[in-house]
């Protein structure tokens, strides 16, 4: 069917956490994996050779809501898919567009055939079907597309919840049965979404309904809408184990770089986030010894390195005091470098992760890795 | 005095071009060159390794005026000076800051001391003498300094344009005699500046009085204000040839792709412009097949390279179609991409130039690359 082939290396014997190799047409992947967003087809301020010789990345995520868009999915097809168009030969997962369309005021209509909306950039109205989404995502050639999906603001009512639930189970069948029809040796994989809102009886539900696809992967998706950390945290601990213990598990929009290990805990192996690149050029800079605000006075003769444990080219190569003056001027330039530092950053923290997995070190690195990060990051709040 | 060295290694025998090689504390540079901005300690979108590795520049401009007010000329210094502030460990020229505090509307007052102004970002005032800006790049610690000049607006008066010549030419002999004072061992030179408005006597003139300097180098400025480009060209073919034929000669701010061979036939040395990388930001890119407008809709499904003759990352990258989706989409990545590519355009531009004077084939170059631009650019101008 698709070309996707999950390969656990190593479980950690006290909690969920795995390590193993994602194998794609465009490459394997090591998991748990942190998934860079680039969202218009590139990652804001890196080139393709920045994420592969210096950060290593092996897949990045896109947006299908952004791409279909502009420059739309029938541009990328002909010229030659979406890896090829941005010059990125290693894995691309792309989401369905669900939820761009459902936090942006574009949404228009829901109904059980699809959702209607209106184009951001000119007001244009299209229609996302669970068929459609998979018919776009095909024509980028994305490695691993996700079915379309409601996404529930929070909170919600239980009965809410519950229709909203099942409006994105049927979707997720249609999908895959569309999926099925068309995807013939295409190499692109699709995941079903567990969704349930903040109920746990709702997303055991939405979890075991899904088995049914006998997916190649899955992913918990409508986390990170406004509840609290710890309540994204319970509902990824309640559905994990639900999913099939040899099938990735990809939690979507997830989070802070003390979360990810937490994540893992779970059984989680895949993560996204915009958060590294988001932070990065808005002057917030993750590093080992805390959370830095470069545009703050103190580092304008501050000659050292941002991270001097960091091994990246922006920690290598320039001070903080250089780092602040391109923020303060407004310089292009510090996107990229804060940008590749924090991906970086996130890059690390998996890679790491993943070693105390394949050396039974989990539990001892999951102790010691939260409690650094919450004293350093209380220390510079802005 | 100053660590630098020119040797010419080849005249042409029709025209006043030459290449030789401008030695510098840091690093060798092959003249004729052109010098890309980094108006803030930064070339805009590129990292000092594009510049070294990709594009292979060997000296690039960097603005007083702006390094003045923001991080501060102190500030550079005890970082370790502007080389290991920006990481750049090639040559750097600076300019005095005058050309910026006379095109800005910040000027306040000039006076046989020094220009009194305003600083763009906050309104507070600065001056800047003879002797400042001496100081203040020393601080930086530049390959080459400038001295202050007045830029006077075009069109002036031949009453006006002498006054200023004057008032340029005393700056220099102040600033000349306080960095012979300040300069032991610093291995930064310093460059008078050629004025005279658009008035070939008074351009004589000058020339001849800054003679007296001794100066390891001579600039000519006060070009590129307005005037017709043939007018620049004449100031310039009457001013070179005064200059001493064993010195580096500067042209300041000049000039678009199919100037360069000509400034360069009347035995100009040096040239720095901001065209090609703020054209890049701007969308618009130089080809060997002329100027291309990426926004136009044209460029929608062309899969080809920007210029196929081009090495640049950028083209052996990226499509057109690429290109025109992130500048769209305004994504940083175009502003780097377009950047990369117009000053590998424009460093090609010298590097074949300088090929064909060490061949002795520069008059066929000089007959060639004209016409082919001029039907280009006429074909494509927006």
């Amino acid at each position: 069917m698709s070309a996707l082939r999950f390969e656990i290396l190593t479980k950690c014997p006290e909690t969920g956490a795995r390590a193993g190799l994602l194998h794609t047409a465009h490459g394997v992947i090591e998991t748990p994996v942190f998934m860079p967003v680039g969202t218009q087809g590139t990652v804001k301020g890196l080139t393709p050779r920045d994420l592969a010789n210096d950060l290593n990345a092996k897949v990045i995520l896109a947006n299908t809501y952004h791409l279909f868009l502009r420059p739309g999915h029938e541009s990328i097809e002909r010229l030659g898919g979406l890896h090829k168009f941005m010059s990125w030969p290693r894995a691309i997962l792309t989401d369905s567009g669900g939820f761009q369309v459902f936090s942006l005021d574009s949404l228009r209509k829901v109904t059980e055939e699809g959702v209607l909306f209106r184009s951001h950039l000119n007001g244009d109205q299209h229609m996302f079907t669970p068929q459609s989404t998979v018919d776009v995502q095909l024509a980028f050639g994305s490695d691993i597309m996700m079915v379309l999906d409601e996404c529930l603001a929070h909170p919600a009512t239980h009965d809410a919840a519950l229709a909203s639930m099942n409006r994105t189970l049927n979707w997720a069948r249609d999908g895959y049965a569309h999926y099925l029809k068309r995807e013939k040796g295409l190499h692109c994989a699709l995941f079903p979404i567990v969704q349930g809102g903040m109920y746990t009886d709702l997303r055991k539900t939405c979890a075991e309904a899904l088995l049914e696809l006998d997916a190649p992967g899955y992913a918990i998706g409508g986390l990170s809408v406004g509840e609290s950390r710890e309540l994204s945290q319970e509902m990824t601990a309640v559905t994990a184990p639900l999913l099939p213990v040899e099938r990735p598990r990809y939690v979507m929009g997830v989070g802070m770089p003390e979360e990810l290990p937490l994540y893992v805990s779970h059984g989680i192996d895949m993560m996204d986030c915009v958060l590294p690149s988001r932070n990065a050029r808005n002057g917030y800079l993750f590093t080992s010894q805390g959370k830095v605000v470069i545009k703050h006075a103190k580092y304008v003769d501050d000659g050292s390195a941002l991270d001097p444990a960091c091994p990246c080219y922006t920690c290598q190569t320039f001070s903080k005091a250089y780092l602040r003056h391109l923020f303060q001027a407004g310089e292009i330039l510090f996107s990229t470098l804060a940008t590749l530092h924090n991906i970086q950053y996130f890059l690390d923290i998996m890679r790491r992760m993943r070693e105390a997995i394949l050396l039974g070190e989990f539990p001892s690195f999951l102790r010691n890795a939260l409690n650094p990060y919450a004293q350093a990051n209380a220390e510079e709040e802005t």
